[in-house]
């Protein structure tokens, strides 16, 4: 494995870097923004992306947002961008849920453990769905709940999988109802399994540790369907139809993104040293996922 | 290992197996009842230890009730037992913390994921701490939230130990903080980490699923003060001096009470099949874990 090539301030090495992809794969947060806070020169790298005539993808693992919540970010922060360029874990999720299982109705629901994303996500596919946002399902646990649980009374006999992603309102009685579906036979989904959730310059919990919980009582992990679950860039590339070998996946992570892009085989890999991973992570003997390239920042890719 | 001993209906077996022992140690939920329901003859069954001379301790990875709590439990249901009698993971943990840690001030506070149990019992251990029952950290996250544990403003700059049990009430607030406080420094406890909680025949998330996204999130686990760890029989064995040899631990779960008796060095464990554990998993060959004899439930004992 050769080392990764450091192009930041190295004018001809971006060039010839950029002019060997047609199109390139973006990760979101931690390469374009952290949180609210937009990094460097990202539009305007967009956009000389987009003049040089490359193919934007950006694809996310953040299930919380919808692909039409995408756009509304995008426009909010500056970077021209359409909906049906994104590709969320949210997104894969129900299309993995509606075009590959199939589920028959009536034992076609989705429990589902995380946010608004999700639901629209399984409402644009026509998958039914309980759980996600419901309030009623935020409150404390009763005796009656523990009974109506163990009793199989308090449960939806239609649930056929258990769906998690980041989830700001975990509560007892959401993970007792994962719990049980997942027990009396429903599978078991994630949108991503993301250990963190990088926001104002720090590390949270990420949606790996939403679906933590079930995890661990259920002694079983999840079939992940975000990065760097190849079923995701199976489904970008069903959708918009790239040839791997002339795309490069950019990302701050190496476990996620990094090893998205070298497992499903594209061209090449740039790594953003504006989120997680460090490049003393990929620069040391023995590193497990280098990405072919790095700079400092996206917007470095400007010269 | 020679084949564990069924005692139901063998009345010669089971006297002659009580008279091994001077001391019994005892799990409770899952042997004595399942959450508000007491199994058969219990009381009965302690009464006749008693009066055989037997020591009774009741050792109990529960950590969402105090020593004073459990004490009421057992007279609701009809069981003769007092306060010293029970030894709790909670208590457990605040005992490590009071005693082994010997934390200095002013940085000595635990910042806890919880119920009352485990405030109470560091309460009685005059230990310092945050959060766990604090109704404000229920709040959803907000933005200023994000940001003030990014930059530590919303951090206690004196806790040192993160302690989690099973907390009825999670939230992604109180997870963001313990990641937060671990990330810091401070030392990451748990006073128990079994996968599930047994209650109304089913199964329910455990104080393992409770730290689990900490686990997920920070990639380590706990020190857990809980069965089967020996800090916990190192300090029943401290305070109740007790012979090994002539002390046998009954419980249902075979990872935690019997795993705990026999790295113990214990001189018997008994099963019962009240709670997690069937006889399939310990009668099949290559067992990791099976107990010295079983009963079908604890008032078999009874004869």
């Amino acid at each position: 494995m050769s080392q990764p090539a450091y192009l930041t301030g190295d004018k001809a090495a971006i060039d010839a870097f950029i002019d060997k992809f047609d199109t390139f794969l973006f990760d979101c947060d931690g390469v374009l923004w952290s949180g609210e806070h937009l990094f460097p020169r990202i539009p305007e790298t967009i956009d000389m992306l987009r003049q040089r005539g490359k193919q934007l993808v950006f694809v996310t693992n953040n299930s919380t947002k919808s692909r039409s919540d995408y756009k509304k970010k995008f426009d909010k922060v500056g970077i021209a961008a359409n909906e049906e360029e994104v590709f969320g874990s949210s997104y894969s999720a129900a299309v993995y849920i509606a075009r590959i299982m199939k589920l028959q109705p009536p034992k076609n629901k989705v429990f589902v453990l995380g946010e608004t994303g999700i639901e629209q996500e399984l409402q644009a596919e026509h998958v039914p769905y309980i759980g996600g946002t419901d309030v009623d399902l935020r409150r404390d646990m009763t005796e009656e709940d523990f009974k109506g649980i163990a009793d199989t009374s308090a449960l939806d006999p239609d649930v056929a999988v258990v769906l998690t992603g980041l989830d700001f309102h975990p509560s007892y009685l959401k993970y007792s109802l994962g719990l049980a579906y997942i027990r009396a036979g429903a599978k078991f989904l994630a949108t991503n399994i993301d250990s963190t959730l990088p926001n104002s310059g720090a590390l949270f919990p990420g949606a790996g540790s939403s679906s933590a919980p079930l995890v661990r009582a259920i002694g079983q992990e999840p079939l992940a369907l975000g990065k760097p679950s190849q079923a995701m860039m199976d489904a970008i590339e069903g959708k918009f139809h790239f040839d791997r070998k002339k795309a490069c996946m950019i990302g701050d992570r190496l476990n996620t993104d990094i090893q998205f892009g070298i497992e499903g085989g594209l061209g090449g890999t740039l790594a953003v040293l504006t989120g997680v991973s460090k490049k003393e992570d990929f620069l040391a003997d023995g590193a497990e996922v280098a990405p072919s390239a790095y700079v400092d920042q996206l917007g470095d890719l400007l010269g």
